[in-house]
């Protein structure tokens, strides 16, 4: 079969395998229809993931369907259509049954990583039962891969651990694909004032067409001003970080009112200052978060109900054949106006 | 009348003042009967406060009997038997809504701050009705002095914010009088494990007595190994900052679990490291928060009904003629062994 | 000056009244410019509220300016432009400092009840300070009417308590006002399946438009089946009770989900049965509540946000000289399809 | 194998059964070493459980040691020493998903009940990776016995539900064995006022010794007036129902504060009266449940640190072969003062 395949830092390539085979009782082999590229992805292929050697397959996301079940699998079926949870949790340990499936000792975040990913033909998906989820009959597959890891990261560590509530005042930092989703599920809870802030003016108009009620171009160096004027002096209720660098999160330290919360959803490669000194008085919440993708059933409700459109972040198309050309889209989002990138295999 | 007055960075003087007065409607004048000396008074007295002007009276802890009241007080009369929250709320504002006194836009931090305070024969309390609470007929009046300041903030700040439960593992960074008292109201939840850490052997033997479970000297500097050790290699769920210092807010980033808190208790000078290379996937949680006194009424429960003791805190006893001395042995807790000292006008 | 005096059960008249005074130096006087009509108040009328005398000045709800105010009020002035709670709140009680101002000691629901009311030219409110919001500049004062009661009522006592969450199944059992209102709050929170049961066809109408995802007439007996087949056998996580009755409590009890919360809006004037044989095993919740009215400040927000418009339940207006036509409008929902009526003194 | 079988209502015999053998893949044998008897058992043999038919071997809690694993169950091998949760759960499906195991698909409470139970040599447990729990080294087994259901019932459907905190006021209606586990367990968080209520003094006088700060008996049929005798007026904050008839129900709802909470822990056999004519204003919350047994890992560590003794609930032994002596001591518990008699295989 047909696989991206990371070859060490810098380098990649669409390569053939042979195709998965069950390995544990619990193990699905699901063929994939699409497939995504996530913004993870870049930094394996940075050379920032050392969890991830060469040679690996990647890729976390997809729809697909299951080809082959181990014997102790019992929720799914060959032929059943299914959703990849970029998380592989065995459901049994002392952090999946608190369900924090993030930290499943035998799972986590481990497809494209320390295992081979989605971006081929066929994946071996360990604890399927516990892994995948069934598409509803009539569901748009391709509108659901946005459900095996950006809108459940958004949702869960960015709107759920930010508090979001009815009438607050919520400000997310960085608009690319991560804030965006942010911002379309921070509305699940009608916050009065969504401010989206980022360096890029392109991103921001997006976010206004996603439902920014202000949006603060940081480029000038005085973003958190911007945002103490929006708000009359008080600052936010919730700020969502959404980059992943030390100035992103010290922005977010600015602006968070007394009582308020900084939800942290960005991937850190290096310490950040957190300033205490001012803090330690203010009532905040800093909160950090793995996605643990307990609330994709939830989320999958909200799709079908329609009150979540996940399709309005994708922008770009790709078979398999051509993923490369997909990669180099997506890792020019700033030029291609790229978000999300389907690759059918 | 007698008060002890803050005259500038390293300088106080007990000193004869007039008597307050009532300046607003919603005024209380407070004769003390017993005050107490916080940690924050010797942050004053280092210069570190700058709200704090030379010429203010000291102090925002004590018990005494109301003497006089303003037109608009309805909660309280003369001759009452009050305890002073160390938290000034007008009840009103957005933030006092909210029950976030400490933000109260016409109080919170103010005694002994930017109003004159308890460290004196008389005090004018303002926002009586919502800043005093009645003592109930028989209760231990020295006592609920710990309930002005030092048991709220640690119940609030460090186990209510630390989410303490039954069976959970904690570790208190810093058993001084703070952490001490944290390590009391922890024990309202069962913990299964509370590890204290502090840098002193005696204070360590206290905090045995006052119901550690295992204690650990970080003068080594291998706290954190030690920690993990006692954990079986998992961390702690809750850790409570009880210092106030760079290296024992990154010791309980260390020590945190998967899923854990960190609750900072302790007043910041300066900034901290904040390692999100590491924490950003460990579903922490870090809290900060200026006690609001929301749980003082709950609080003097506690104590009614023996579920807590807080005279265990008590080490000395001065008259207020020789709160000079009171300083000096509060000051030098190291050597003296002191933790608590109550002041008797 | 003109009010509408309850004068024992069916009987009322618009009479005159001498203007209300300040009795207490926390009291204010409210030239009333809009106010409305509740379900209680014809509750009053039928004789069922014992608390209200002959004689009282009735309604609970309205906006207006302040003409006066007691020497202890410091956060009104005259001519400030004011939102009138319909439940009264001193901010300083046991229960009042726990935010569960409706079981205030010296408040509560006390206007149009045991105290004059806001159907007339002035009002006297007491607890000025803590029972009256700021109107914000520009707003429609008389979408703000509903903010007195009605849409604090279906929000805290049916949405809040009901835990309405993103995904979920909802159901509200009475499609009149109060029920409008819990259907239009609870779409903050982005449910699933929001389903509307009354008897008469036209709220169910009304309740498509407002938001309702299916309706169920519950005229031919079978409303229990109904929601079943709705929700593929499983019932809702919500059930939201806005009648006041038995039997539409008991259906709450037949439709709810393993899991799930009944809400209890409604006014009840006798008993109901609580099916434990069957309802011990089901995990269930069931809430009661008497308005707080501690969400105003937020649903004034989400009013300016826009993310609520309470307007879409105002049906009728009248100028306060045919309040007696108001009445009858109102009295007579079932035939003049009145949903709230504004009178305008 | 030695077996306890209904046989329809009244009858019980000790049988010889065929051992019982693995059936599905996710199946272990598990050899009892201790059970134990539930008031649960006593419904079944007055026939008021239709959902067990006669022929079943009764019992669903116990400890024992692993014998035979089927080929999927990972979490566990022959030899562990466990202990057998009273509620078997998948951990794959909606409910378990939520960890509402009680309401599991293809589980819940069926052992004793649908398929064959723990009062035999010999029992088959299914699902068993996510439905027994691994017994620590050193543990007392005999104590752990009363973590299969009776502690996690109380703590889960009473303590839990009942939110009972530091400082509040609980009143414990029904004083038998699983009102005084509640007892127990609501002390993980220091209630100011623990009240037993009951009709028979000796347990009322157990329940002193157990940690009640006042008993009640209701004999005299003026409970509810010394219960607020004793609250000066209030009500209790927590009532938790641990009888299952309608009077002690109403009970509970006559002696809830405002702002207060009825946990029912009670299996009740015929509906009760809810006084919602009264209740509706009085912002309370009735909760129900099935134990769910997710805080059995959480009781294991209480256990463990010794903030719970669970053998103070145990009273009496019996060898399996004199099991029907022991339902005679457990039957007649007003006579024999029992509490829970445990059973060694």
């Amino acid at each position: 079969m047909k696989a991206l395949i990371y070859l060490g830092p810098g380098k990649k390539e669409l390569e053939e395998r042979p195709m998965p085979a069950i390995a544990a009782a619990t193990d699905a082999i699901v063929r994939i229809t699409k497939t995504t590229i996530c913004g993870t992805d870049l930094h394996i292929l940075k050379g920032d993931v050392p969890t991830c050697a060469a040679g690996r397959i990647l890729g976390h996301e997809g729809v697909g369907t299951v080809e082959k079940t181990g014997p102790s699998v019992t929720a799914f079926r060959p032929g059943d259509r299914v959703l990849v949870s970029c998380i592989s949790a065995c459901g049994k340990c002392e952090y999946c049954r608190c369900a924090m499936y993030s930290h499943c000792t035998t799972g986590g975040w481990i497809l494209g990583n320390t295992i081979d990913g989605t971006q081929a033909e066929y994946v071996r998906i360990p604890h399927a039962d516990t892994s995948l989820h069934r598409i509803p009959a009539g569901a748009d597959e391709e509108a659901l891969t946005m459900l095996s890891d950006i809108l459940p990261t958004a949702f869960e560590c960015g709107v759920l651990n930010g508090k979001v509530q009815p009438g607050s005042t919520v400000a997310i930092v960085g608009a690319g694909p991560i804030g965006l989703a942010a911002l379309l599920t921070a509305q699940f809870y009608s916050p009065a004032e969504l401010i989206a802030i980022d360096l890029d003016d392109n991103r921001l108009d997006v976010a206004r067409g996603f439902g920014a009620t202000a949006v603060v171009n940081a480029a000038g160096g005085n973003a958190a001003d911007q945002v103490m004027k929006l708000t009359d002096g008080r600052g936010v209720d919730t700020a969502i970080e959404a980059v992943g660098v030390p100035a992103t999160f010290v922005l977010c330290e600015d602006i968070v009112a007394p009582g308020g919360t900084i939800a942290n959803v960005g991937v850190h490669g290096v310490k950040a200052d957190l300033h205490l000194e001012r803090l330690w008085s203010q009532n905040i919440t800093i909160t950090t978060r793995l996605v643990d993708t307990v609330t994709t059933p939830m989320l999958l409700k909200t799709v079908q109900s329609r009150k979540l459109d996940p399709k309005r972040l994708i922008t770009n198309r790709f078979k398999l054949d051509r993923i490369l050309d997909a990669y180099d889209t997506f890792g020019r989002a700033a030029s291609t106006q790229a978000l999300k990138v389907i690759i059918e295999a």
